[in-house]
């Protein structure tokens, strides 16, 4: 193991001695003359980060583009920030590999889908947000899951992000070596988001732990995927000792979310809606308009919560 | 390790005794009356599959939507299929996952970034080509990489896949137990392709060792990303082990696509072009002009091997 959780983490103390930056653990990037973000299109060299993204206080991620923009057209209305039919610019347009969008303090970035896409995502917007010298900042993602033992359509609150053994790590290979990380994830800002939910009283919300698996159909123990050998009872065998280790819902982002905003000392959620109970069956059969509704619930509640940090509520 | 490389790999007796339909390694499909492609928005009850691709023989698919369309139209153009400015609509125009495109037998398919992602389109293409009692498919991977100690611009043609310890082989986690599958490419074809490239002769091609990462900037010894904790000499020592296990270029989907093709009786290849050599920086710094000619390269090869293919050269 290269390096372990205690070494890299920060502790409480060196965290609220003074105004929350975004915490850069590379001391290479000082010496680079520009940064050029591949894949947001963006570099200090050709864009004035300050100007364009200083204000930022919140930033919700999400897998899918489209959803992204749905979301900065919300929140936009929510916050008195946008006339309604207002189109939001997508900042990344110079590529199609991730959407960004913003409006006042919320910045809106699509990460695609499981850990490496995600990882790319954040290493790029955790050094835009230091480029912009960004603070105090927030970072949920929003997102879709299967349940384990909840209605379709309940939300997740994350408490602690596991692996596909159970373990609250996460674990990638660098220089050849494998590292851990811990998942750990912001516990005021889960409660937080928890109150939010009671107050708005429109959907089953739990707070809970949350599976992240590297595939979506052998990875989390799926009958229909094009290759499978296992089971059914082997299959909810599975399930069940997850349910037992106090997983409520699986998903393909919150481990690398979790350990990656953990060392660059930013505050971060994971708020996700469950789409089928997964002790039920493996197919996303809802219709598509109860995916939508479902969908927009993380949105909600989200939203909620920023405009109540805002004193709009 | 729940299950090994040789008791899931088809003989090559097996293989050539038919016509080579889609091998598919799951039993429980047989007993489903539906099946729901979630992430291409496309299911078997709502689209006559063989009707709509059972006349598929060549599927390409690459990360990036906007490649994929653009493969479309040049090798509709190549192929004589297609007039000039002729618009190719998405078949997966109700999700905004990936992108499908079709022209005559050819099949073009985005993946996003990362073996998470591709291998959730892989599991829903497999059986999409399987639903569509397609025969005799060959798909080739078309991508951008990282080169080591090539040329920018270099194209290379996967002679193994590996992963970060150079090992030809693909770990999965599946019911909490680690999986371990091969690699392996089809020999035969990557020798046709690289022949193709002596023929058209526009670019230096090799064949060599493709590493396949779970990320871009720790997962392949980068110095730029928001966390690195290592120091240059690691990384190039790390990157000089890499060449000589015959590694020439880095990307983060080869091992997955090989070890799914593999399983499922597919023969499959993967040709990337090399967007900066590693031993030289992490950046990629070219012009937009000079990025987007490298990434035609692999288009134009296997756009040359098709038409080869179908004896229209």
């Amino acid at each position: 193991m290269a390096s372990g959780v205690s070494n890299e983490k920060k502790t409480d103390d060196e965290q609220s001695s003074k105004e929350n930056f975004i915490c850069l653990c590379n001391p290479h990037l000082e010496k680079m003359k520009e940064d050029i973000l591949y894949h947001f299109a963006l570099g200090t060299g050709t864009h004035d980060f300050p100007a364009l993204f200083g204000d930022v206080k919140f930033v919700c991620v999400g897998g899918s583009p489209s959803r992204m923009k749905s979301f900065i057209a919300y929140i936009a209305e929510e916050l008195g920030l946008g006339s309604p039919g207002s189109d939001y610019p997508n900042i990344c347009a110079g590529t199609d590999r991730y959407a960004m969008y913003k409006v006042g303090p919320v910045l809106s970035v699509s990460h695609g889908m499981g850990i490496p896409s995600i990882s790319i995502m954040l290493h790029e917007l955790i050094k835009l947000l230091h480029h912009a010298k960004c603070s105090n900042i927030t970072i949920i993602r929003i997102g879709t899951s299967g349940g384990i033992g909840l209605e379709p359509g309940s939300v997740v609150i994350t408490r602690q992000s596991v692996d596909a053994t159970f373990k609250p790590q996460f674990e990638q290979v660098i220089l050849g070596k494998t590292v851990i990380r811990s998942t750990d994830l912001d516990e005021q800002l889960a409660k937080e988001l928890m109150q939010c939910s009671k107050e708005i009283n429109q959907f089953n919300t739990v707070v809970g732990n949350t599976m992240c698996t590297l595939d979506f159909y052998e990875g989390q123990g799926r009958l229909d995927g094009a290759i499978c050998l296992y089971n059914e009872e082997e299959k909810l065998q599975y399930l069940k000792e997850a349910y037992d280790a106090g997983v409520r819902n699986i998903e393909m982002e919150s481990s690398v979310f979790a350990a990656m905003c953990n060392l660059s000392g930013v505050k971060a959620a994971v708020v996700c809606v469950t789409l089928l109970n997964r002790l039920e069956g493996d197919q996303i059969s809802s219709s598509h308009d109860v995916l939508v509704e479902y969908q927009q619930r993380p949105q909600k509640l989200v939203g909620y919560f920023i405009k109540k940090r805002l004193a709009k509520v």
